[in-house]
């Protein structure tokens, strides 16, 4: 069963890992970087539904079919399924996997869910509450730009400090069984508040979520950013991984050498015009089920911390003048072979 | 650690119980059948705040505070806090529990939020993943009614199908030691779509997730309604109570012996315009952890089911034409002494 490490960790101990996983995405995120990695993308976002909102619920459906397809299981072999998204009361899940009927707690972390459900997924696994589970999430956007910002028809300029959401969902399946690669801990996120106030700039609201969950992980392991291959966080894009790499340094931790991130990594920043890189629960959750995991499987990444940030703030919360807390959860994952 | 028991049943294994809980409720609520039993209720539902969405993030402050205040506990003894509410992005948690700085899973189940934190503070305290957690909702009944249906100013009728969403907040700590009551097991609900349309019938849309839930822990455990001193479910109200009730009948099952809900407990239906009774995160959230604790407490209630459900559907879906997806999850609660 699980065991807690120094403050906020906690160990694993039933070798508890990830089967397997599958990444989709949309018809930018192909053009981008890791277009060749995803296990689908579709050339149009709509996904031959009616509405944004129904296609990012038909991406959740189709990464989960993917997995599926990869391992042959089915809806029956799953026990539980965490999944969250960014959309009003969580719709792109609950919709997306309503067909499945499997067992559903739905969850909502921002764009950290796709850690969030992992770590949910994988505790509840090693504690023996669950033999097989499932890790959900999504984003889309043009469902995401309506709800959050403007109409895309409106055509506004974006701020030199946005992201981009990206359109993808990942889904992955986990058991007491080092599939591809085995989570070894995971750290659970404070919510952060740096009084930030300008939705363009989410980087900056989620950077010191990611350097606080970070630092704990590592004081709590006894560890330093050189032990990993990679330190990659969730979608703090350009502007906001400069603040965590500035954030760290001041705290005497380097990890300008092994840090990445998904919002960097999914799109060509000039070419593609994404101003501060992707976002969106989707950004990590293709990411990280498609390139990552691939990576994982070759023995090209070997022992990594994912840690995915989310603003848990609303359209409301902002319009009332609130400041955008940030949190970031995070998971140390090492392949298995 | 826990173990699982039939389809969808998990059986905690280390005492897990909840040590205290704290109920607060606003106006109308005080002046039902339950006012005297909230440790708290407010004469103005703005609770000194600008919003309503600040003020419904104020009610899950104050829940906590209280249930604090009782315990002796400080923010700095809980691991773990699970919590979620109806609001978009789930705000009023984020930013009601944002000052404490307890690592914080947010959660999204609806109107079954009480019972969903419960569940996961259960499982991860029982694992040995936490020592001590915490699970949180609310609703408001003004930051609802503008999110859902319409601007309060606008003075539309209510339908009597609807439901009266309450105002009021729940807070429970959970940790490996029977404090009022023992955690037995808990069973995970299923998506069940009855394809109901009408966003002012929530009581339709939600009993048959209900049914599909006390059934299979029933048959995991090999039990019977009458085993039980109340089979109480979350917020149904009265036409979804009765349902449920006819729908367990078909199946042979007679509840209505034991059954109750916490949206027919709350009001007094005719006297305070509630239509179908109470519903929303705060309805079983107040109910449970002030009326229903205080009862397992004294011996009233010694064995209970607490079945709580949620629609999980958004202004819009609806608007989109979606039907109304509900579900329930299940906690057996037994008094200590």
């Amino acid at each position: 069963m699980p065991v807690r490490i120094g403050k906020r960790t906690i160990k694993l101990e039933n070798n508890t890992g990830i089967l397997s996983s599958a990444g989709v995405a949309g018809h930018k995120e192909s053009q981008g970087p890791l277009g060749k990695f995803f296990d689908m993308t579709y050339e149009n976002d709509m996904l031959n539904e009616k509405t944004w909102e129904k296609a990012e619920s038909r991406l959740q459906t189709e990464a989960v079919n993917y997995v599926f397809g990869k391992t042959g299981l089915k809806a029956s072999d799953i026990d539980l399924v965490f999944a969250g998204d960014l959309l009003n009361q969580c719709i792109s899940s609950s919709y997306g996997l309503r067909k499945f009927g499997i067992p559903f707690l739905g969850q909502y972390g921002a764009c950290s869910t796709m850690a969030q459900t992992m770590i949910m997924a994988a505790l509840i696994t090693d504690s023996f509450a669950a033999d097989r589970t499932l890790a959900v999430t999504s984003s889309h956007f043009c469902s995401a730009e309506r709800q959050f910002r403007l109409p895309l028809e409106y055509g506004g300029q974006r701020n030199l400090t946005a992201q981009w959401t990206v359109t993808g969902a990942g889904a992955a399946v986990i058991e007491r069984n080092c599939g591809i690669c085995r989570i070894e801990e995971v750290t659970t996120g404070r919510i952060i508040d740096p009084d930030i106030k300008d939705p363009n700039n989410m980087g900056a609201a989620m950077a010191p979520a990611a350097a606080d969950t970070i630092m704990t992980f590592l004081r709590d392991t006894k560890t330093m950013p050189d032990d990993y291959d990679l330190i990659l966080t969730g979608d703090l894009g350009f502007i906001g991984s400069e603040l965590l790499i500035q954030l760290m340094d001041r705290e005497g931790l380097d990890i300008s050498r092994v840090h990445n991130d998904c919002g960097k990594l999914i799109f060509y920043r000039k070419e593609q015009d994404v101003h501060s890189g992707g976002s969106g629960c989707g950004c990590c959750g293709s990411v990280f089920c498609s390139y990552i995991m691939q990576k994982l499987r070759s023995g090209e990444l070997k022992n990594i911390l994912f840690a995915a940030t989310g603003a848990l703030m609303s359209a409301t919360s902002s319009k009332q003048g609130e400041s955008i807390p940030g949190i970031s959860h995070l998971l140390h994952i090492r392949a298995c072979s």
